[in-house]
């Protein structure tokens, strides 16, 4: 059978991942395939010496190989959402079939690309925009297609896990653990992106998308990063039962969806808990498998390769599907997508650390402001054996896990809280996810 | 569209749950699918009552269902290899899709069956065989479909999964945990087929053929029951930092593909080791994405449903695949299988429990035995202490984790040890798993 023909947009490592695996498993490749896969051209706005290009033929004229006839499908792997979208949309609208890892310009542009996509019968596939290696977007689209997706919730950002793990594992504090995720090349030299949830929010609004025919809502992610989080947090909640993970949470319920990316305790019996360094690992629930979880490596050349050439592999053999035909749930209006949930509409049990003066009757008071709002105590570290550096002070934390409770109630409880004269320090709080009914 | 008209073989709980789920989420199948799926015809060999058939028409005649042109897709969940078998055969060869869950009769039947669906260009799915609501199937053909598979572990018998938790939370022995099972229904009166390893067996059998391409080699599979694990040898494993599990394991050599099921000891901060009660989960290593690992409720009503409600919208949308397209691996000869390597050239790290006199010198001579055969070892409790019953004798187990090493080496020296003296009961053997390298 004739090969199916890549153009490959980009050089960088997963670009050059793709060109090893199609390379190096070809004939595996093409048994799967029903045909052989070959890149036949790659473009890229330079290229850069040293890079095996494994026979294809080079240029810096990425709109010009995607409108290109000689080549059936386009693998966009330059990032970004200017020329990366252009030469998507480009592809899509000659009717090119397109694979893209582009998370950032899917999130954003998502709904406009498959509209494109659907308009002119281009699959238009994206596996690898989230957890690399892991096959959840195959698993959701496909594997789960029977299930009304209830909720999911996945350690989707392999940067801010691997701080996350540091700290809990040697004590360290953020600076520390960044420090050394930045040495090992897990993070970069500006952070931001990784460690305040931005990249874990585009990966929430793709895994909602198809889940739960949301559209793609990035602007409705509700996100907080990990750089607040301290050594003394982690070991009280390590006390309790819990570890601190960054999560991204979507969850349906009858005012819409939920979607944030945030810090959050997660019991430490629970398979997310025990996910480490830069592993991911994403929990989905659906209706009728209840809960399933996928894990591996969520980032990397070749991991975010067999992603992209998975999503080759389908439209070589004319497999690929719509990830478009996602149901809209029952909430959601005819013809539309279903609401984004304020984060303050929401529901969640919380991690209070509370820095209170050492004196009788302060967890008393803390509790009447608490239960005069109807927030129960699920349980608490009462005088909780000072760590760090607090125990130098004559102050000691008031350590509280609520059950759960709407964003705002927390809120006013807190106010009322941190104007006690007993607390002498700025209250923290951290979501719980107990995940008992997924 | 035309929906897509179904004929269901069987009234079992997963029969059961097809018709629920197909009912309850019709209209997001719909979508997802791009036409309606409905049950129109369902056969059993006798209508139990109070079984709601949701409209279908109902007959006893399996074979006629599997010929009538009324329908488009056959679902197969009778069970067993008589007249299950001969009901796949039929639709198969009138060219009609069919969907199955009979793990069984795929791994005894497997080559067989695809090569008839093959040369009738019929789709034949069966990702409700393994691992009930876990989309393994999907993820081994589809989702890591660029990967060379190295080897798969998994947790593939929730009963057995079950026993040992239950051994493992509680301390209690085989016997009682086992009644639990049976108790809650997790176990059947006669729990053979489960606990001595063969439902796991089949379930390799499947997970092996397609990733490997061996095709369908249920004779080859090494098979160990959890029947003659103890709490003592649970509580020493745990002292070494290991949890007991059953597990059905696949790897690729250069000889060619080891296939075994057997009890394992799992170091307790990998994933597999908190894989607890019914649940299932399948480690998966390939090439490109190193580990990755799937989890999920691993039988039931609604999540095995959901497993063949996923094949039939695969068959609805036209995008399901040919499972016997696995790719030979290389060392396969021309157009054949690999072989499969005997048990006795596998190689495996052990757990030894050696019951010896309380006197010296005994591990010295235990030790000595070992290294002239090259065994090293890896940890060990010397003079564990005794717990349970050997407490009250003059003896004390010597409790040792060896490095690799061939499987008749270790025969071998165990036969050596147990002419030993000193060397008072049984030595009790059990394969350990470190998952370094996948």
């Amino acid at each position: 059978m004739q090969p199916l023909r890549v153009g490959l947009c980009g050089l960088g490592t997963v670009a050059q991942g793709v060109l090893e695996i199609l390379s190096r498993n070809a004939a595996l490749i093409a048994r799967r395939a029903g045909r052989p896969i070959v890149v036949t051209q790659v473009a890229s706005r330079r290229l850069r010496p040293g890079i095996d290009l494994h026979g294809a033929s080079f240029s810096t004229d990425l709109l010009k190989l995607a409108r290109d006839p000689e080549i059936d499908v386009l693998v966009e792997l330059i990032g970004g959402d200017g020329l990366a979208l252009e030469t998507m949309r480009a592809a899509l609208e000659a009717g090119k079939p397109v694979v893209s890892g582009n998370k950032a310009a899917i999130a954003r542009h998502g709904d406009e690309l498959l509209a494109i996509a659907r308009q002119h019968a281009a699959p238009f596939l994206f596996e690898a925009a989230v957890a690399g290696g892991i096959p959840i977007l195959g698993s959701l689209t496909r594997g789960l297609a029977a299930n009304d997706v209830r909720s999911l919730a996945g350690i989707i950002n392999g940067t801010s896990n691997f701080i996350l793990t540091g700290m809990s594992d040697r004590g360290e504090d953020f600076a520390s653990a960044l420090a050394e995720a930045q040495r090992l090349g897990y993070a970069e030299a500006d952070p931001t992106f990784d460690v305040e949830g931005v990249d874990a929010a585009h990966k929430l609004t793709i895994l909602a998308a198809l889940a739960f025919g949301t559209g793609f809502r990035f602007e409705g992610v509700y996100t907080e990063g990990i750089s607040r989080i301290t050594p003394e947090d982690i070991e009280y909640a390590k006390r309790l039962g819990y570890r601190i993970k960054q999560l991204g949470i979507a969850r349906r319920s009858s005012a819409g969806v939920e979607l944030r990316v945030h810090p959050t305790l997660v019991p430490d019996t629970h398979l997310l808990a025990n996910v480490n360094g830069v592993m991911n690992a994403v929990l989905v629930n659906g209706d009728a498998t209840g809960s399933t979880l996928y894990y591996g490596a969520g980032a990397g050349s070749l991991p975010s390769a067999s992603a992209v050439v998975s999503d080759l592999i389908e439209v070589a053999r004319g497999t690929a599907i719509d990830c478009g035909a996602a149901p809209r749930h029952e909430g959601a209006p005819e013809g539309g997508a279903p609401a984004t949930v304020p984060i303050a509409d929401s529901v969640s049990a919380y991690y209070l650390r509370i820095p209170s003066l050492d004196r009788p009757g302060v967890f008393a008071r803390v509790a009447t402001l608490l239960s005069e709002r109807e927030i129960s105590i699920e349980s608490a570290l009462q005088r909780a054996q000072a760590i760090h550096a607090e125990s130098q002070n004559a102050w000691v934390p008031i350590v509280i896990v609520t059950q759960p409770v709407p964003e705002r109630v927390v809120h006013d409880a807190l106010d009322a809280v941190q104007a006690l004269p007993d607390v002498v320090g700025d209250v923290v709080r951290i979501r719980v996810e107990e995940f008992g009914d997924g």
